[in-house]
This record gives structure tokens, C-alpha cells and sequence, in this order.
């Protein structure tokens, strides 16, 4: 399979363009490095990305930033981060790149554990998990052309333990090479709409 | 209690007022109509809002615009409709409206079963709702002065099936009285995080 990786040159993302390029022809994007390069709040980017590829099998998000900070001091702005960057990056590569896939092609997005394990300062991605985990479960039963759209929600990788630790005290950290696992899962597997939790 | 209610003007929203009505002092708001005006995609609307009526005990909102249409040719600027008026305009209520109550005070915000229960078309409301619901899961346990937060997610209305009922074959109506009650339940109580299901 034809299987472009949107954040391959990050943590997360080189950990699943190993462990995919194993079956599968990789297409490593950054927004600064990699093969091709896109910027996913931008959807003439994204368009310009997938008319230099051309169709592809599969399609993985592992991108996104959030805003960090204390919630009696949020503003809308800071939670625009979020909802821009993270959430409507993701989205938007769903919604563009639905038309470049071929037939029985797949989507697997990035969230996290935040969804469901909140921590102080981490409202903004809380919700921002919780709305990709949304988006995933109505658009799996709206395609109805073969397409499947899973979403990966790993805890704190150990390869980042040094950059944020300290925001994931007493949580189980899991390599980025068993996360990457969760997106064979979807790619290869036959399942829709799920949430692949990894911890 | 002083309670606040954005979208009092509204089918929910009345029934809200009327349920509150019966034990608090009310300040019903909407966008157009009502006591006050605000919009809540502004958030200079929100603070002059909040300048006008001084503390309040409670802050209800039942509002919340979001786009429908096919997955398939959905795109990033018809997403953003929900994004910026259900999702961030309840959320930037909530950021502004913390400095605003008195101790002890509540908010309590408005999602739907789309968040749970998929419908064709209504990807952007399933994404908005989940969103909704993530941020109070992780709000609740940030604030730490005695703040509640819940948010209600009501089924359809029976007051709105001529509207969309269209849109909700198969899903049991309830009476917008009904789901009023769990508004009650968030304010009057002592619970916070939660997600009241009136389904
Ligand atoms: N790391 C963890 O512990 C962890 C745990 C759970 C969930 N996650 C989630 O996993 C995702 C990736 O995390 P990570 O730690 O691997 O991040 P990272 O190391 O910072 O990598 C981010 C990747 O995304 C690319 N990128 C950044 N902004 C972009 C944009 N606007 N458009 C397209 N690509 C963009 C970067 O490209 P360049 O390198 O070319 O700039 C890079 O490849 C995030 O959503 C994060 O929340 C991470
Ligand atoms: N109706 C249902 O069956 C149902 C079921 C589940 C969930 N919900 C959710 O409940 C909420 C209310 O639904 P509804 O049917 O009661 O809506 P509605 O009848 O259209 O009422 C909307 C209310 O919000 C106000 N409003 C609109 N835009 C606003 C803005 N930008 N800022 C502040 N206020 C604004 C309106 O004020 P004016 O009247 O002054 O313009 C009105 O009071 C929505 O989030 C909806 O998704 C509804």
C-alpha cells in the first residue's frame, strides 16, 4: 500500500513510518522536513500535498498542537490554538483528503490520552482530543464508499518523557515503537470508528 | 440564586428560564431577544454582558450554531461554523464567565445525542458536542475555588421535530420540560464533570 505520514519526522511519527514501511511504501511528510512538506491549518497546503502525490491507500495524521496553560487564565484566543492547529488540521486532511484516496482506503488520526485522563493546564487539549475522537466516530458511519477512519490515542511516550514529563507524573509511559502498533491496526485491519487506545 | 441563561430566548432555553424559574431569580439572554444581548462568538460581548449584570451564582447556556451537510464535501471554513459559535462561544463563556460567579457558582453548558449518536450530515455537531463534553470533563477537575461544571446533552425536542425531525427518525423525542430538569440538576446539586444524558 501507498501510505503518506503526515508528522513522520516527529517522535511519534518516525516510530509509525518504521514500523509501516515494514509491509507498506512510505510517504514521510513534515511541515519543515521530510520528503514533501505541508502545513495543515492551510487547505491550499493540503490540496497542493496530495495533487504532488497523487492517490494514496492510506492517509495517517500524527501532528497537532495544543495550547498549555492555566484554565483561570484562558482566553479564546489560546484556545484557537488548539481548534486551528490540532483539531481542524486533522479534519481538514480527512475532509480534503477523502477524494485522494483509493478505493477501501483508510484515515488514522492522533488524539491522546488527555480525552480521557485530564491533567492541570491540559483543558485545551482535552478538548480537542475528545472533539477528533467525535469527528471519527460520525464520519466512520457517514462514508459510505469503503472508506475507514480510525483515530490512535496513545498516553505519554517514554521518548518524550524529557521535554513533559512532569506534566504526566504517576502515568504509565509506552514506547513510541508499541503507539505505532495501533496504526498497522487501522491501516491493515478491517475495523472503522474506532478509538485505539494505547496504555 | 442569580442565574444566567444565554439562549433564554430559545426552544430549549424558555423551557430552561421556566423550569429555573421556579426557585431562582433569572436573567434570560439571548442574541436578538431577552433581557440582555450578547454574542457569544465576541468575547468584549461576554465581558460586557458580565459588566452589565454583576455576579451571578449561575451560568447556563443553551445556544449553539452548527453546520450540517455531507461529509463529502464538507470543508475547513463550513467546520468552523461550529467550531467558533456552539464550541468556542459555550467555552469562551465558561473562561470568562469563572471570574464572574460567586463562590460556589456553577456553569453548566448545553451538547445533544449527536455526541454519542451519529446522524448523516451532522459530523460538525458530533465533533462539536464531543469537544463540549471534553472540556468539562477536564475543566471540573482544573478549577479548584468551588466551581461546578456539568453540561446537559438533551435528544431531540419534541418542540423542534417540526423543524428537523427529519433529521431524527427512530430517535425518541422528549419534551423540552423534560430535559429542563437536568439543568436544575446541575445548578440546584452538587455534582460536576458530569454529562446529563436526557434521552
Ligand atoms: N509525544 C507524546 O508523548 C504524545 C502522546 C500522546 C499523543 N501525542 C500526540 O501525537 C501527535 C504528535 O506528537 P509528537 O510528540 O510526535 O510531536 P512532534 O515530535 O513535535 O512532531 C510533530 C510533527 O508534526 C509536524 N507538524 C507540526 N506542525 C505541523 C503542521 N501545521 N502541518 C503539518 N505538519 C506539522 C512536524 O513536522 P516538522 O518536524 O517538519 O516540523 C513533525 O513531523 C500530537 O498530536 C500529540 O498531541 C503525543
Ligand atoms: N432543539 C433541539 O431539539 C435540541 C436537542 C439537543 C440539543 N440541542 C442544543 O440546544 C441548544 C439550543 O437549541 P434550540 O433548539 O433551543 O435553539 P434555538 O431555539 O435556535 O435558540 C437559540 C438561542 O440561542 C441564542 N443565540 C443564538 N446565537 C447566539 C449567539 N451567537 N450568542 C448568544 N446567544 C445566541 C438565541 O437568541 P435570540 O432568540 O435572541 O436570537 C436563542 O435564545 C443548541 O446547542 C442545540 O444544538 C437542541
Amino acid at each position: 500500500m501507498k501510505v503518506i505520514v503526515i508528522g513522520a519526522t516527529g517522535t511519534l511519527g518516525k516510530a509509525v513510518s518504521n514500523e509501516l514501511a515494514a509491509r507498506h511504501d512510505i510517504i514521510e511528510v513534515g511541515k519543515t522536513k521530510g520528503q514533501y512538506q505541508v502545513d495543515l491549518t492551510s487547505s491550499e497546503s493540503i490540496k497542493a500535498l496530495f495533487e504532488k502525490t497523487g492517490k494514496v491507500d492510506a492517509i495517517i495524521a500524527t501532528t497537532g498542537k495544543v495550547h498549555f496553560g492555566p484554565l483561570a487564565e484562558m482566553t479564546a484566543e489560546q484556545f484557537k490554538i488548539g481548534l486551528h492547529d490540532k483539531l481542524l488540521g486533522q479534519i481538514d486532511l480527512a475532509l480534503i483528503g477523502q477524494h485522494y484516496l483509493n478505493a477501501g482506503g483508510s484515515i488514522t488520526l492522533t488524539s491522546g490520552i488527555l480525552t480521557e485522563q485530564p491533567i492541570r493546564l491540559g483543558v485545551n487539549a482535552t478538548t480537542v482530543n475528545a472533539a477528533l475522537e467525535g469527528f471519527v466516530l460520525a464520519a466512520a458511519a457517514e462514508f459510505n464508499n469503503g472508506i475507514r477512519i480510525n483515530i490512535v490515542s496513545p498516553t505519554v511516550l517514554q521518548e518524550s518523557l524529557k521535554s513533559y514529563g512532569s506534566f504526566f507524573i504517576g502515568f504509565e509511559p509506552v514506547a513510541a515503537s508499541r503507539a505505532a502498533l495501533a496504526y498497522s491496526r487501522s491501516v491493515d485491519g478491517i475495523q472503522t470508528g474506532q478509538v485505539y487506545r494505547v496504555w
